[in-house]
């Protein structure tokens, strides 16, 4: 029923999902109510929320360049697709969850791994479901616009290192999860230069 | 007046609560302040929350594939679609309530009857509403594209299953929630993968 | 500079704050932590919760309705236009606070006819906010399309009542404010089976 | 890849998290649970919460504007553009998090001063962001529509003056923060007047 569905549609709906996603991290921020003696560090005191935010923020705006960049050059959506845009979606929207662990753990010891890895545990799965759609996409004719297929082949060989580069940081992350959150900030900075 | 009504601005309103329904969900699931001790078992037990996200995430999901597949075969809208619409949206919208309330009285004994119950009569409830509407459209030419009433018809017809489900999950929520809780989350599968 | 806009970026625009709104609306609705020994007794007493959720997704809806109504008849936007509206959905934004203090307060002897009083009168703003762009619209042949003069008209001259209404039911409030806060939803469904 | 981006989709993005910001902001809006019993003065003694909800929102209102100003007359976007836009809207869904900083700390003294200062710093550093896109616009010819390059570059030095309001009312800030709070309103109002 869905088969060779178009494209505009499913690009508006993905769109709506990723600025809302992108747009509710911000409830995770908060000053405590007893803080309000001493506001400036209080302020300064919430840079773990800051790090999150800024690295959600920029992996969703990541992904969604490339989202816009695959859908472009796509003539149709079939059932993989759709369906997985819909898993892709879940995973996206599901991010600020673990966005507000990281931002709670840091600087709290044991917890602090825990939180590093189930979040960037989260942005593998988000950029693995991505790299399978485009893949998918790349393989079938069908789906592509004339003369797109080269330039998508290229898009998804180039998912490839940022999933490598997300297994390097998660390993990293079981040793210096604070680094590691760092490290995932630097992979979402070099997605939105490299788009 | 709204008599008639195009279908582009109903289509894109819908997409926009559905995909705000549908990203909204996440704010449900969180970890208690004081269980950052054994962060690694809170996120574990936090497994009723993800059961039931996900669960109302595909069932969002496969209402906006089938609302989609319903609409791109409409020509136009008339009063009572428009405004079995906003019903519709109304019960998709209430849903994160229903949704909060699985999640928080699963392994909890009697609220867990009583909060899978509530949660499947509002499914119920947002199926029920959608199978009205697209009866509704198969029965007016003037609302058909040409040469659509046949799918139309045959979109409809495969509505009514649907529904004997939730019924049935229903009935067996009253013996056991649990068991319950996952039966939705498979008819929200089964619709995804045969929509 | 925004002299003469296209009507297509502003509806597309609303559309998002009214789907936004009408969609924050149930993060109101919540059971007490400890309520979850007798949820069915919890969830029969959040009425007035459910009241003013429908209430006021009802009033959301028949605005859009009526906001789609008079924009399809534009042809152009006016900076007064332009500004109203804002002004509008800046009233619309508002409503899920006055919503919460209603569900909050009703049932509770004093508080319950402010938060009625104060809910109404947001109520009346928002219809007045959009009676008077109406207005300002069919007085301005520039900012209508061929023919629709007397449409425009009408539906403008169709909202004098309902803000008579709200007048009405407000004063009502001083006295019985539970009858009045149903006399809200007798509106709202008014205005969506009208329109 | 990006480069020579259209615009639609980057405006309907964008409008997405306009319009879901703007939106959000009522949600730190409340009443404390224990200020029943004097529901009228609890309602007035919000009104920082008031000023900031309306401040913030004509904020984001005028900014909306002048986006479409500015992307109304331009043909495509390079990846400067898009990039600049990311960090914009990571701004922009920023200010809720100063704006309910501000809500709570007007009234309250020390807390007071840092509070203003931070959120008009983030007035400030969304106003310079658009301000900068503008101008990189207003620069290239390949990215504006034919005899645009007049009005955008209007448009653009239209925006100094409003830089220059917010460092003066930053330094007001420091010696009388609510007076600035205020003076961050009218610079708001001012914007949307003369867009």
């Amino acid at each position: 029923m869905a088969a060779r569905l178009d494209t505009g549609r499913l690009e508006a709906f993905s769109d709506g999902v990723f600025a809302i996603a992108i747009t509710l991290l911000v409830l995770e921020i908060s000053v405590p109510d007893d803080a309000f003696d001493d506001l400036v560090r209080a302020i300064a005191e919430q840079w773990p929320s800051y790090l999150a935010y800024v690295t959600s923020f920029l992996t969703i705006g990541a992904l969604w360049l490339a989202h816009h960049g695959l859908f472009r050059r796509s003539s149709a959506a079939d059932s993989v697709v759709v369906r997985l845009n819909i898993v892709l979606l879940m995973a996206v929207s599901f991010l600020p969850f673990p966005t507000s662990l990281v931002a709670e753990a840091l600087d709290r010891g044991d917890a602090e791994t825990t939180a590093v890895i189930f979040y960037g545990a989260t942005l593998l799965a988000v950029s693995a479901l991505f790299a399978a759609m485009a893949r998918h996409i790349a393989s079938r004719d069908e789906l592509l616009q004339e003369g797109a297929r080269g330039e998508v082949a290229a898009l998804s060989s180039r998912l490839a290192p940022s999933l490598g580069f997300y297994v390097a940081v998660l390993v990293l992350a079981v040793f210096a999860p604070a680094v590691a959150a760092f490290g995932f900030l630097a992979i979402a900075v070099l997605a939105i230069v490299r788009t």
